[in-house]
């Protein structure tokens, strides 16, 4: 399907909220399983928190997996005047909550960014709570909002518009999250297709607040319909 | 000031949110100060947890501190239907918490007891986390509400109450927390004092949702007032 949207000579970004790896590792695994994607394809969250760190003169302290670490590598992280959360797996450790939290209170005016806000997800070795437990642990103790840079941000489909060179009316999203793929590009004024395949569950078909521009099996079909309608 | 209470003839019970011992600890600790205390006049989250999953025939998967767990010896633990959570402190480890999450998550019904609901509490090596942020994560992951059973729970009081063998309108709170100490107890029907000391901040008296029955120095000025007034 990817390799159709490429010959077809519409433009391609994939968007993901993947925050345990850089985007470099997470594409030369796409690379292995046979799909052309350069690094300059894929929006996530971390490179869109740096743009925002650089924008405001932030300084992080990182809460993140250690394997995403190389994403902040260019950015000044001395004397911290913010907090970056990501999906830290083994790194949310008491010890390493306390110490984000501390930072955080003993700021005048504290500021969280958050790298997703997912509650859960699931591994081989079963389910595992997400960003978004955390943020809220550290919403509710420091009694703050946390921004979120990672989808369903209207920050974090712009980045990828900007990317693309297009505007929103242009473009159109396939996802399978109803809230995070969907409702997050409709906001951003894209038009949005959600797949019946990975998170989708019949319930989102009656979502109270999200209803997507169509339905479609499947990736292959979501392809299908766009090239037809050119 | 405890003494002369006991000498006037008033009936005292100490209303704590200690979850990291069980009463028999922090009994001990009381009377090693000179304080002439016993077991019946401490009410504390864990017996009220306990008098709950008995009511309801509850079985419990416990994430709390270590020290607190001889307070659930009695309770059936086998196959759990419902997760209590305390302060559990070093036990807040990563593989923990995900292990909570999926007792609860996998549950027709999710059922989240928590022994308080606090942000964040100082000790001698800084300000940790407190249990209220532990309950929030669960909370927004398995989209629920806990239940309560520490201060400021109106059950959590009534129990109080229920061990003087008063009514509220006889009973009089003295707290220095604003909103667990005060508001709770008012809630109940009780009427209650705030100390301007240790949680104490200036700014509790303009706090938009309680107001003190009336604010004292200290708990000495508290009892001189309570008998006085006798």
């Amino acid at each position: 399907s990817l390799a159709r949207i490429k010959a077809s000579g519409l433009k391609l970004q994939l968007c993901t909220n993947e925050t345990q790896a850089t985007r470099e590792s997470f594409v030369r695994k796409l690379r292995a399983l046979g799909f052309d994607i350069s690094v300059s394809q894929v929006t996530a969250p971390a490179p869109a928190a740096c743009h925002l760190l650089r924008e405001r003169g932030l300084r992080p302290h990182l809460l993140v997996h250690h394997d995403l670490v190389p994403e902040f590598a260019e950015i000044d992280k001395t004397n911290p005047n913010c907090v970056v959360l990501g999906d830290a797996a083994e790194n949310f450790t008491y010890a390493n909550l306390n110490e984000a939290f501390r930072l955080l209170i003993g700021m005048e005016k504290p500021v969280l960014i958050s790298l997703g806000k997912g509650r859960y997800y699931k591994e081989t070795d079963g389910l595992k709570l997400d960003v978004g437990a955390y943020m809220k642990a550290l919403e509710y103790a420091c009694d703050i909002q946390a921004e979120v840079v990672g989808k369903p941000s209207k920050r974090f489909f712009e980045s990828a518009l900007a990317e693309l060179g297009v505007p929103p009316e242009q473009a159109i999203m396939i996802g399978d999250d109803i809230v995070n793929d969907v409702g997050g590009a409709q906001q951003c004024g894209m038009r949005a297709l959600q797949v019946r395949t990975g998170k989708f569950r019949p319930s989102d078909e009656n979502h109270p607040e999200v209803k997507p521009d169509a339905y479609v099996n499947n990736l292959a079909e979501a392809v299908d319909i766009i090239l037809q309608e050119m």
